[in-house]
C-alpha cells in the first residue's frame, strides 16, 4: 500500500492525443518525492538534450508531492514544470491555492504532456476519467472569462482550473501559469511553453481524499498548525498583512528594489505598503486549501483602474516589481497591473522587472518615444505602467520585445541595454536586493532556474540570535551563528547549501514554505502520511539529490558555470540611504561560488561529481 | 539549563597534580555532541603533532555523552581516546559496563588527563570531588585484586572502577582499560597511554542522576526498548547467545577468521559456538547500566584452567580471535585467554593475532622453538596460547615482541613475516573477513584507527529485502537497496559512508550500537535529553563532522591516503569453502577508496578540503 500517493502518473500526448498512465514503483517515490524532484526526474530521462523549450517535444510536467491535498495547511501546492524558455534550462514553479489539491484528489500524483495539439485544447480531469477537450473558444479570453466558461461548461462550479492567458497563448517568455484566478505558478515561463503545447488550461475535479498512513498524526500536526501559527510573529505578520507587510521594513534597510535596483529606498513606499493597502483598497483575504494562514490579498478599485477582486491582489513581490523597482506610488494603478498579469497570466515579478527595464533604457535615451509608440516610459509613469503590461500580454508595439525578457531585449536594443537587464540565466530579479542580502544574491547566481528567491536564504532572518522564528529552521539543521547580510563568507554559503536543500526538499515534497512547520516536524508529517520509517536525514538527501539533478539538466542544456553570475550593478555601491557604499564585491562573489560547489560535491566548473551522484543514488544522471 | 549534561570537563594534569574543571558553552556540546566528538576535538586542539603517544604530552580522554547515565538501555557506556601507540594516529575505545553511567553521575562529562604522575596513582571522583591517590600498593596486582583494595580503600563497594592490568602498565601497545572487569575499551592501546602516566585507575562515585529536558519522552522510548527487544530477531539473539550466537552462522557462509585468517571456515566451530558455550561454561548473563539486553556471557571453568566468572566470559571477537584464528577448538582454554586478557587488561582481538601471527611464523619457520623458548606454536595448541596472554602481558620471551602488535613484532622478525602480520595501520584485524564482508574490509582500510568492525557496516545483514532489523537502521538514512557481501560497487561504498557516519554519531552520543532504536527515534532521544530542537540531519553531521576530525587527526600525524590498505593476504582467493575463488579486487578496493573519498568531501590524498570542513562547521580544523 502507497500512502500518500495515488501511484498513478497521467502522461498526455497532445500530438497524438494519447493518454497513458504510469504506475511507479515505491522506491521511486521515496527516492524523488514529488514536485520539483519528479520535474527534474522526467526531464533529465525523456527530454532529449538541446530540444526547443517551446517546441512540441519539451515535457511540461504539473506535479504533486505526499502532502498534497492532505488536510494540513500548505498542501494545497503543485509545482509546474518544464525545460524553461526564458533560461534555456531547467524551469519550474510552485503554486498555491486549491487547484493541487483537487488534482491529487482526481487521482493522480502528476502529469506529464508532451506533443502539440494542432489546435487550442484543455484537459478535463475528474476523478481519474481524462478528456482532452476542444478550446478554441476559449482562446484569447482572459482566466477570469476562460474559468467562468469552463465551470459552465462542466456544469459544476467545483472544478478547479490551472490556465494560461493571453500571454501564455502569445508564448511570452515568462508567461505565467493561473490556478483560481489569483495563484500564479509565475516564474520561469511555464506559461509559453503551455501556450506552445496549445493547451489552454487544466480542469480538475476529485473526491479521493487523501489517504494516510497515520491520520492521527497527520491531523495532530495540523492542529498544532492552528493553534499556533497566531503566536508566531511571522505566520502572525502574514496572516495580518500577507506578504505585503514586509515592504516597509526593507525599505527602512535600504533593500527595496527601486526604480530598476538603482536604489534601496522608496521616497512612495508608505503609498505601496501592506499598512497602506490594508487601509485602501483590501476589501478580503482568501488563502489555499486547508490554509488557516490567509496570507492573500483581495482588493477591489474603482474609477479608472476598475481593479475586479476575483483576481485578488498584489502581495509583495509585486507591490515592489510593478511599484517600487518602477518607481510608482500608486497603489491603483499597481493593483491594476496586478489584475492584469492574472488575467493574462503574466509573472508580476519578470514583468515589472522589464518595465523597470524599458524605463532605464528610456531615461538613457536607449529607447525613445518612437520606439514606445509615444509611452513617456519614465520612472513613476504609472499609466505607462499599466499599458505596458497589457502591450507584453499581448506582444504589441515594444511589448514585442519586452516579451522577450529583458536579456534578450537587451540584444535587440543594443547600446548598452544589457547593463539595464536584472536577471541571471534569462530570469528576471526577484525584489529582494542582492547587495542587501549578500547570501540571496549569491542564491541568485546558482540557483538552477536563475534568480530565484524561493529555493535561497533570506539572510536578514538570520542577523541576530534568537533568529527569527521563520528562519530558525535552519537550527535544526545545526545552524546557529547569526551572520550580517552583507556577508559571504564560507559560513554564509553553508547557511545557503543547507537553506536550499531544504527549500529544495519543500518542492519535492510539495509543501508551502511558509506554513511554520520545522524540519523535525515535517519529517514527523511525512512519517505519518507516507508511514515510511523515514527521517529528516534521508528527506534532506532528496532535496540535496534534487539540487544535483537540476544543476546537472542544466549543464546538460549548456547552462554552466558561465551562467552563476550577478548582473554588474550589484557590484556597484549604493550612494545613498542606510546602504550607502555599499557592494557586492566580486572576488567575494567568485570565491563564495567556488565554495559553494565543492561544498556540494561539484568540481571546479560546477559539474556534480560521478562520486556526489552516486552517494546520492543517481548515477544514471551521469549517463543523461 | 543545559539538559543532558553536567556542564562540566574535569582535567587533570598528573605531573603537576593540578585539577581543573573547564565549563564549555551549548554550542561545543551540541557540535561535538560528546564521545569520540570530544576525544577528536581536544586531541586536534591540544596536542601537537607528532608527539610520542607513550609521552606525557599525550591526552587521555574519557568521554561520556548525552545519552550516557540516562535511564534507557544502551547508556552505560564511555569512550576513551589519544593518540594511539599501536597506530600513532587517532585511538580510542569504547565501552560498556557501569563505570561510564557512574561517572556521568558524579558530575563530569569529560576528563581530560595530560602529564604522567612520578608514582603509580590512580583518580577517585566522587560527586564532583577528585583526589590523586597513591597507587604504589595496587601496581602490578590484577584488575580483579585491584578493584577489591579499592573499594575497601574507599569503603564503598559501589565505586565503579576504570583500571589497567600489567599490561597496560608494561605498555603493551594494544592493552586495554578494563571496568567492571569484564568490560575493556579495548582497541587502539589506550591501557598503554594510561600505564605511561603512571595513572593506575580511574574510581568512580556519583549520585546526581542525568538531568533530562523531558523525561517522559525518554521513559517511553526506554520502555518501547523493554517492550520490544524481544521480538526482534537481532536483540533477541544477543540477549539469548550474546554475540557469541554469530559464529556458527559465520563459519557456514565461510568468513570465520581461522588460522590467522588463512581459512574461513574452521573444523571445531561448534566446540567454540554460542550453542557450546551455553550448554558447557556459561553461568550466567551480565549486562550495563540500565540495559534489559543483557549480551555479556558469565563463564566458571575448574581444572585445568579454572576461570573465575567475576572477569565474565569470551564474546564472539574473543571465541574467534583466541579460538578459530589460532585454530583453537578448546573452549575452556579460550575462556582462560579471556579471563586472563581481563586481569592483565589486554584487548583480546590484538592478542589473538598477535599469537596467531606468531603461530604462522613458527609453522612458516620464521619463529623457531629457540625464539618462543622451546613454547611449540603450532595452530591449535591450546596451552601455549594461554602461555603466550601471560608472557604478552608481563612482556616475557617472546612476549616482550608480541606486546608491540603484529606490525611492528614483524619487522622484528623480518624474513617475511609481515606476510602474516593481518594489521592496518598497525592494528590487528577484528574477527571480520574482509573476503567476506568486503564493505567491512573497506572500512579497515579506511577507518581512522586501523582494523575496526565498530564504525563500519556488517555487510551480511543487507543481502536480501528486508533487512535485518539490526540493519534495518539504515533504511531511514534512505539506503533500500541489497547488496552482497562480496561487492564494492559505488552502492557499497555509499553503504559505508552512510554507516559509517551513523556509527560516529553513536560513540559521540555515547549510545550502544546493539541497542535497536532506529536514527529517528535517536533523534528523538536527543531531543528528549536535551531539550534542543535538532534533528537526525544535524546529528548526522555531528557523525560526518567527527569523521572529518579524525580524519584530520591522522593526516596531520602522518597517517595518510599511503596507510588505507588491506593485508595483501585478502588479495589472494580462498582455495575451499563457500568462498572458494573469493578475494578482494585490489583495484576495486583502490577505487572504492578513490570513490569514498570523493563522497565525503576529501581530496584525491584523502585530504578533508576546506570546503567541506567549513560546511560541517570546523574550518579550525584546516589551521591545526
Amino acid at each position: 500500500m502507497l500512502y500518500g500517493y495515488n501511484g498513478k502518473i497521467l502522461r498526455v500526448d497532445l500530438s497524438q492525443g494519447v493518454k497513458t498512465v504510469d504506475e511507479p514503483d515505491e522506491a521511486f517515490y521515496r527516492r524523488y518525492i514529488g514536485g520539483r524532484g519528479f520535474i527534474s526526474y522526467f526531464l533529465l530521462k525523456e527530454l532529449a538534450a538541446g530540444e526547443d523549450a517551446l517546441g512540441p517535444k519539451n515535457r511540461l510536467i504539473f506535479a504533486a508531492g505526499p502532502v498534497t491535498g492532505a488536510p494540513i495547511a500548505g498542501s494545497g501546492r503543485n509545482s509546474v514544470g518544464a525545460k524553461s524558455p526564458l533560461t534555456n534550462g531547467y524551469g519550474d514553479a510552485e503554486v498555491g491555492g486549491y487547484w493541487g489539491a483537487e488534482f491529487k484528489h482526481a487521482g493522480y500524483d502528476a502529469i506529464i504532456i508532451e506533443g502539440k495539439s494542432e489546435s487550442p485544447v484543455y484537459l478535463w480531469i475528474e476523478d481519474g476519467k481524462v478528456e482532452i477537450k476542444d478550446a478554441k473558444h476559449l482562446w484569447s479570453k482572459t482566466t477570469g472569462e476562460c474559468q467562468k466558461l469552463i465551470q459552465e461548461e462542466l456544469g459544476d462550479k467545483g472544478v478547479r482550473i490551472a490556465q494560461i492567458g493571453v500571454a501564455g497563448e502569445n508564448q511570452v517568455r515568462y508567461s505565467c501559469i493561473v490556478n483560481d484566478l489569483s495563484h500564479a505558478a509565475g516564474r520561469t515561463g511555464m506559461g509559453a511553453v503551455m501556450g506552445a503545447k496549445n493547451l489552454k488550461a487544466i480542469a480538475v475535479r476529485g473526491h479521493q481524499k487523501a489517504v494516510l498512513s497515520d491520520a492521527k498524526a497527520v491531523n495532530s500536526l495540523a492542529r498544532w498548525i492552528r493553534d499556533n501559527f497566531k503566536l508566531d510573529k511571522f505566520s502572525a505578520g502574514l496572516s495580518k498583512n500577507g506578504t505585503a507587510g514586509a515592504l516597509m521594513g526593507l525599505n527602512r534597510a535600504g533593500g527595496l528594489p527601486t526604480s530598476n535596483f538603482r536604489q534601496g529606498m522608496f521616497d512612495g513606499a508608505d503609498k505601496i505598503s501592506g499598512e497602506a493597502l490594508k487601509s485602501s483598497i483590501l476589501v478580503g483575504r482568501r488563502g489555499c486549501y486547508a490554509c488557516p494562514i490567509r496570507c492573500k490579498p483581495e482588493v477591489a478599485v474603482g474609477e479608472p483602474y476598475n481593479v475586479d477582486p476575483i483576481y485578488g491582489g498584489p502581495e509583495y513581490e509585486t507591490l515592489a516589481s510593478l511599484g517600487s523597482n518602477c518607481g510608482i506610488d500608486n497603489l491603483e494603478a499597481i493593483a491594476k497591473g496586478n489584475e492584469l498579469c492574472s488575467a493574462y497570466g503574466l509573472d508580476t515579478i519578470s514583468t515589472g522587472n522589464s518595465i523597470a527595464f524599458a524605463m532605464e533604457c528610456f531615461e538613457q535615451g536607449i529607447l525613445t518615444e518612437k520606439d514606445t509608440g509615444g509611452l513617456k516610459l519614465n520612472f513613476g509613469n504609472a499609466q505607462a505602467m499599466v499599458q505596458l503590461v497589457e502591450m507584453i500580454a499581448k506582444r504589441e508595439g515594444i511589448g514585442e520585445v519586452l516579451a522577450e525578457g529583458v536579456a534578450r531585449a537587451a540584444e535587440v536594443f543594443g547600446r548598452g541595454a544589457e547593463n539595464f537587464a536584472m536577471h541571471v540565466k534569462g530570469q528576471e530579479l526577484p525584489m529582494h536586493e542582492p547587495r542587501f542580502k549578500q547570501g540571496m544574491g549569491l542564491g541568485y547566481a546558482i540557483s538552477p532556474t536563475g534568480a530565484d528567491h524561493c529555493h535561497n536564504i533570506h539572510d536578514s532572518f538570520y542577523t541576530r540570535r534568537p533568529f527569527s522564528s521563520r528562519a530558525a529552521q535552519l537550527e535544526t539543521l545545526g545552524i546557529f551563528e547569526p551572520l550580517p547580510c552583507q556577508d559571504l563568507s564560507p559560513a554564509k554559503v553553508r547557511m545557503l547549501v543547507y537553506g536550499s536543500q531544504w527549500q529544495h526538499l519543500l518542492n519535492c515534497l510539495v509543501f508551502c514554505y511558509f506554513v511554520q512547520l520545522s524540519p523535525p516536524q515535517i519529517a514527523d508529517l511525512i512519517r505519518g502520511i507516507t508511514g515510511w520509517d523515514t527521517s529528516l536525514w534521508e528527506l534532506m538527501k532528496v532535496g540535496e539529490r534534487c539540487v544535483a539533478m537540476t544543476r546537472a539538466f542544466n549543464i546538460r542544456e549548456g547552462v554552466t558555470k558561465d551562467n552563476d553570475y550577478l548582473p554588474r550593478r550589484f557590484f556597484v555601491p549604493f550612494t545613498s540611504g542606510p546602504l550607502n557604499g555599499v557592494s557586492i564585491d566580486k572576488g567575494e562573489l567568485a570565491r563564495a561560488i567556488d565554495t559553494y560547489y565543492a561544498m556540494v560535491g561539484w568540481d571546479k566548473n560546477g559539474v556534480p561529481t560521478l562520486a556526489k551522484l552516486q552517494e546520492l543514488g543517481i548515477e544514471w544522471v551521469a549517463r543523461v
